[in-house]
């Protein structure tokens, strides 16, 4: 089995869980929470593919993202506290997903020949959009605007994929140290509390 | 005439009714309001047709929507009050828009080819999505998310379609079958005050 | 050099420096005002192109917009109070620029086929999508949707472009006189401090 895809599913079950925790949070009935986790998991990648023009999107081609989110869901709603005893291991998988997210959307874009740093965006719109589009149905200023880094270890593993890449290596290698670099991004800003400045209008 | 066009035409305008009037709400201008009327009634067509890649979106290639929008528009800000008056009708029709928008959004997914359960999704989708961008843009939590059972409706409607269709029973009564079932349910829902549970996370 | 491109380009690096603006006030951190700089900027042409099915998007095939984007968004960060006190440097540029917006969608709809009121409607969210996109996500309700006269400039301009056209004048003075008047209303709106009224619901 294709490494990227089951990456790519893991991701797929993990956003579904984090957009039903958020449901949960702002006590939305199951209809809204199943609804927030599907935009979660497949927002990013639909506005990516509709932007590409790459239609019927994803997800719509291959019913196992569909399983999957609701397996996410129901899992949620079945063992929330448990789920959330997890964070640990679910900030992994997260993390996981992102960067999955961030590959397939960079080598779609790619493929299509979209220029790179145009292509390195549909990977971080990939990646992100999801979440940006669960706070904002939530009514709140999206977390990845103002919290941690999170979009910069997006970019930074788009980059060490292009560079290898380019340098040769192959394929399932490039993807695992792309996957490997944004997690360890993203342990370190955390572990040490790193934030991007907050912009202040200077004179 | 097509019985579903009809039916489609009167979801729209009721759909630019209600936009209107939660627009009217916010104290937005004249201008706010149309737009608000107009993401309300094709928000949901236009999401489906890019998800789907069948563009130009469905609304941009019959001049009729966008004078039933106008109407619609014109109608609230001109008999706001009175229009208010009419809830009854109003739920009815929009009833009526939603179960329309169902049938039209998973009727052209099978048609394409997509999958079952995601061409239910599309219905879905078809039916919700202009409310929740209109509660988006207004800046408040989509009703749709915590109250009444709205899409439930919508799902059970899209599978006694299915259900009929498979049966062998003729286009046009499987279309009127789930627009009645779709109502029935709705009205049932609200008549005993009938919600779908709030999620609250388990042990 | 096409006059309309230069117009465009300048259009959107203003929008990317009116985004970033917007995002500073909400105490944004570095990426999300880069984001909110980006959908400012290619929210209203993205959402044009998926709806007319024009994929990729316009932004996608030429990548000085991405770089006049990240421009806007670095003076912004590097120099925003000088930014802030050129604000009729600004609110002048901004006018050309959803001016130049406005003709670009209403000329690509009409190529495509797409009805006159339509392709009215397809230059209207061309210009002004993006803002609305930036206000929704930084968590307030659109400006336009309550304030000065804006989209009614877009439409007056619409119609004089339409106009002249069809009088046979020549497409750079059609360009010109389009930009001139929506600059000129949208001066005597702010001038006499001209706003629609706020819908108010009548007996």
């Amino acid at each position: 089995m294709n490494l990227l895809l089951l990456f790519d599913y893991i991701g797929t079950f993990v956003f579904a869980i984090s957009g039903t925790l958020t449901a949960a949070n702002k006590r939305l009935d199951f209809f809204g929470a199943t609804m927030i986790g599907f935009v979660t998991a497949v927002g990013g990648g639909s506005l990516r593919d509709m932007m590409l023009g790459d239609t019927p999107v994803a997800w719509m081609r291959d019913l196992n993202y569909f399983w999957l989110i609701i397996a996410g869901v129901l899992v949620t709603i079945a063992f929330g506290k448990v789920v959330m005893t997890l964070k640990k291991t679910l900030f992994l998988f997260d993390t996981i997903g992102i960067a999955v997210f961030t590959i397939i959307g960079l080598k779609k874009a790619l493929m299509m020949g979209i220029n790179i740093p145009l292509a390195v965006m549909m990977g971080l719109a990939s990646a992100v959009v999801g979440g940006v589009i669960r706070d904002t149905l939530c009514n709140e200023l999206p977390l990845i605007f103002h919290r941690e880094i999170y979009a910069t270890a997006c970019i930074a593993g788009a980059l060490v994929y292009l560079l290898l890449n380019f340098l040769g290596m192959n394929e399932h290698a490039c993807e695992i140290a792309t996957v490997g670099s944004i997690i360890t991004i993203r342990l370190i800003a955390v572990r040490f509390d790193i934030a991007l400045p907050k912009i202040e209008l200077k004179e």
